[in-house]
């Protein structure tokens, strides 16, 4: 697969079927997502693959008491708002993402797998977060949807530490949660606010000096 | 570009040529960084691209200094191992590292681009780093290297924030600093820690059910 087309169309992929993601399939993204850089090239991280449906099913109510509790707090205004003017298209576009986050919470055990990333030391996640961008772009590439949430790590991270048998005594501490499974949607490039508007030239607040209104890919022919 | 090409092949990349880097491709750049996932779509970034070089060289002195801090903390015990046993494979490769940043600390005014990535209220760094690392893989695709680092944020946040004129009373904060230009070197798979020495299966510190011993990329034919 085309790199820009990896980059533009590696959605938020939440609904997905339960088919089971084949072990050599499960490699190449891990292959690849270690070539990631990390601060000093120390690579202080640990992956833990979930597939195992008893575990999947510790996991879920958690993971759903999360998505609950999401809505309750950082979200709770948005929601509020986007419930108000349900036909706004900020507010269409909050409520999709609502019922997507939703489906996930409500089934959680049925997604074949999930990726956990752990680093030890690493305060701003720069030396985890590439490498678990590089995993879901793989995923991507090998027709597999994914998608990343923290929710776990805010709401239940002892839980889910403890389930997992994660030696947090070590310093080892989770960095979020990636669902993978092959998507019942389809890809496509999503909608997102255009780069000029948010990207200053040395100093900010000031244009950037190019402006693009459509998406560069895919290319105009 | 392939896309496991760009994620195999995107190393850190500090010796840059101080050709410039045409605004088209800047803008390339830009336009597929934007389309990486943030929390909730959130979007709460914003990016600086610095190319004044008034600018750089207000900035590369505080570079240059927190690349020496780094090695008197973070790293002063490795430093002082590696400078103990120079030829053992370790030592080699954290000595390489350590040159390649000293020379991006020597040299910072002469690159030609950096990318300085902000976000609002982004504890775990996962609705950032992604966007960052997307811009990287694509200046790949476009021939141009690429490093990240976070120093700057750890050592001098305040003095870059003023420099740059963030407004960090609204919650914006830094969250590194990219160089980017035409690299002197190749680009190789870099040399990482096999991937299911690294990764686990259902419970911490289990086999994970596949082994690599050299990277899946190129493939062999």
């Amino acid at each position: 697969m085309d790199l820009y087309e990896a980059l533009y169309t590696t959605r938020a992929m939440r609904r997905v079927k339960p088919d089971p993601i084949p072990l050599d399939v499960q490699q190449r993204i891990m292959d690849a997502a270690v070539r990631a850089p990390s601060g000093g090239n120390q690579q202080g991280w640990r992956f833990l693959l979930v597939d195992d449906q008893a575990t999947k099913e510790k996991l879920a109510p958690l993971y759903k008491d999360a998505v609950g509790k999401l809505w309750e707090t950082f979200y709770a205004g948005q929601l509020a708002e986007a419930e108000a003017r349900p036909n706004d298209p900020d507010s269409i576009s909050f409520l999709k993402v609502q019922k997507s986050a939703n489906w996930l919470g409500d089934h959680f055990a049925e997604v074949p797998l999930f990726l956990f990333p752990f680093t030890q030391f690493d305060p701003t996640g720069s030396s985890i977060y590439p490498a678990v961008w590089s995993a879901m772009l793989a995923a991507r590439a090998e027709g597999i949807g994914s998608c990343i949430t923290v929710i776990l790590s805010f709401f239940y991270p002892n839980e889910v530490n403890e389930i997992l048998g994660v030696p947090t005594e070590e310093g080892w501490a989770m960095q979020g949660c990636i669902s993978l499974g092959y998507p019942t949607g389809t890809w496509g490039v999503a909608t997102r606010r255009p780069a000029h508007e948010v990207t200053y030239r040395n100093q900010w607040a000031t244009d950037v000096g190019f402006e693009t209104t459509e998406p560069l890919w895919p290319p105009r022919t």
